[in-house]
């Protein structure tokens, strides 16, 4: 299951990115499993990586390589049908044994090639089989490859997810295009959520980190399936500046917030994508929570309620348990909370307010409120100005299908 | 689903305690849903409440008689059938009017009667059928009446829930009795986790509410089945003084040992058999962490693991999917965890080490390792001396069908 739409919007080309993807038969013979970027020389590159203290083989490497290259990148290595984590020195090894061979290949630093992977873990990487097709990825780099690139980076992904603006800042046109796959913030034998943005702008990498992390705070941050982490997380951002520009040297400048702009829009698309596609998922739940004395309350008002398994199973069932909404915001652990200024909307619905069901409410407001596809949850907590939302989906028997019997 | 045994074992009477179970029609017709339990004159009674800040009406009321009767009690009257939370002012005022019913009749101060309800959440607590059947319930007082009670206090519960032991201490012979209810940490419509325990020790009121306190700390607050915590959950201790011994003033004395020992022993015994009553559990599990710099950090990879949907669906599937349990110890947030230190166990198999899977683990040993009804994870931090378990199930169908379907 997966809610929303399954086409692939249109995707512009990133002047200075290249893209091929190959088959080399990693998990399923045939299957398009390898996706070799290409950054023009000169490209700028900001990344952020899983804070799973188990990171997979991959993560480290592409880190060392990534803080030794000085934060420049020329080609991102990207295999799907084997993480690479729980996989040791060899791991580490076969990580390292595939920068190598595109360095030699293409002729760059090995470490301006940063390496990912994903899907099953604990298995040794085939190594010989990714080095074995990286002369035809060479060969197949095109501008035009960005939807190929989004399939081929897909693991148990429903389908394949790509956002692309273009924008303007001071005269001058530019493009970011970006891709992520993942189904769930983990998909812990089937690993993993990436995700690959790229824009023609020129940046300085600090002003290009900022940014990124800026963006993935409010997007990819901000979405959960089940709560669990992964140990191959990923997302980078690279701004390769063909555009001509002179390197954007402050996020608050003109160039800078227009950036931001476009990034945050490309990065929230690809991150709610991901919740679309969640495992089992049948509806897609924004969690909003407004009238905090600070965001980070606001959140843990709303991660609580996003990875309750009761209120995941009442969104399964189409069941405004609005018993349930005040149960989890309850025990998020705000201190003083006056629960009787707390109100609880579904939709536009007012559910509960004073601690109790609210008095306007009826039962037939609430399923109907329910009945959509798409549902906001919203909190007021009535005790200061911030907010702030998060993505998630509901617990179906789908999940626990999908999740019981991956490796049977 | 549940695990483990259906037969509640033979509760031992507490001199200076009777209970009686009646039926007042709450919710279905005929069903045994009041139990009203009576302490000797001069019983001093402990007792935790939740912390959830949606904290139901009969336990502001219960939490305020307790503090005003001077940690006394005569009177516990519990109600299934509804949870008289989310009901506001009326429904405080309907436990207050139940409290003094029982006391007029008794004829005792109504701060000496504490209320419990566990139910429906959000429906107001139709007081008028309680307070019709305490004239029945006060004549029906006997001290035989645990196993009534016992089955009295279920909701969704598919088995009454009781563990009961003698004790001696400086040649002085004790008897400690206790109940408890709840299929998860939270029902939030048929909400809570209640327990009643009492001895017929003499035991001061602070004593006795730490050694409440202490026992609670490693019993019912080490179980849990989807991490919601009730707006109802209580959990009481009374300690009539029957056995004529000189009140226990000191936790460290040789009575005061015995009566921890003894206390911790019921509560554990009762807190486990919630989780084996779990939603639609088909695994006992207990979550073992040693080798920790402190308990805390082992209690939060315990809680970690044990709050996993993916750990809790491959437990469904008996899958022993060491990856899933490296991720969700990889998230936990430990500072400076060194994975290559991290052991994990399934009962005594060793499955992972350094990181990846154990060079002598083979999956048949998995596979027969996870068979069993009851299941030992154990996780070795290597890091420190600390040690904590806690008790969990597995994440089957049957938890998504009962909480999906429970008001359709």
């Amino acid at each position: 299951m997966a809610t929303g739409t399954n086409e692939l919007p249109s995707l512009h080309p990133v002047p200075g990115i290249r893209l091929a993807t190959v088959s080399a038969g990693i998990k399923k013979p045939g299957r398009k499993d390898v996706v070799l970027i290409e950054a023009a020389e000169g490209t700028t590159c900001a990344a952020v990586f899983t804070r799973n203290a188990f990171c997979a083989a991959p993560v480290t490497v592409a880190r060392e390589h990534w803080q030794a290259s000085g934060k420049k990148a020329r080609y991102l290595l990207v295999n799907t049908g084997n993480a690479n984590a729980g996989t040791g020195a060899q791991g580490l090894q076969s990580a390292r044994t595939s920068c190598e061979q595109v360095a030699e290949l293409a002729g760059v630093d090995p470490e301006t090639v940063l390496p990912f992977s994903t899907g099953v873990i604990g298995e040794q990487l085939p190594v010989e089989k990714i080095t074995a097709v990286i002369p035809e990825a060479l060969a197949g780099l095109t501008d035009e490859g960005w939807a190929d690139a989004a399939s081929g980076i897909m693991t148990t992904d429903t389908r394949p997810k790509g956002c692309s603006v273009r924008f303007t800042a001071d005269g001058r046109e530019y493009t970011l295009t970006g891709i992520s796959k993942g189904a769930g913030m983990i998909r812990p034998n089937m690993a993993t959520m990436l995700g690959y943005v790229a824009t023609d702008m020129a940046v300085e990498a600090e002003v290009l980190q900022q940014a990124l992390a800026d963006a993935v705070a409010i997007s990819f941050n901000r979405v959960t399936v089940d709560g669990d982490t992964s140990t191959n997380d990923a997302c980078v951002l690279l701004a390769t500046g063909a555009a001509g520009n002179d390197p954007v040297s402050d996020l608050g400048s003109s160039e800078g917030i227009a950036l931001r702009d476009a990034l945050q829009e490309v990065c929230v698309t690809l991150a709610q994508a991901l919740v679309r596609d969640g495992e089992g998922a049948s509806k897609f739940v924004t969690v909003q929570v407004d009238g905090g004395r600070d965001e980070q309350e606001c959140l843990d008002v709303a991660f609580t309620i996003a990875h309750s398994p009761l209120v995941k199973t009442a969104l399964f069932a189409s069941d405004p348990n609005w018993g349930r909404l005040l149960a989890a915001i309850g025990r998020a652990g705000l201190q003083d909370l006056d629960v009787d200024k707390v109100g609880v909307f579904l939709n536009d619905v007012l559910i509960a307010e004073n601690g109790c069901r609210a008095a306007s409410y009826t039962e037939e407001q609430g399923v109907a409120a329910m009945a959509p596809e798409d549902i906001v949850i919203r909190v007021e907590l009535n005790r200061g100005n911030s907010g702030a939302s998060v993505w998630t989906t509901d617990f179906s028997y789908d999940y626990v299908k999908i999740n019981a019997e991956y490796r049977t």
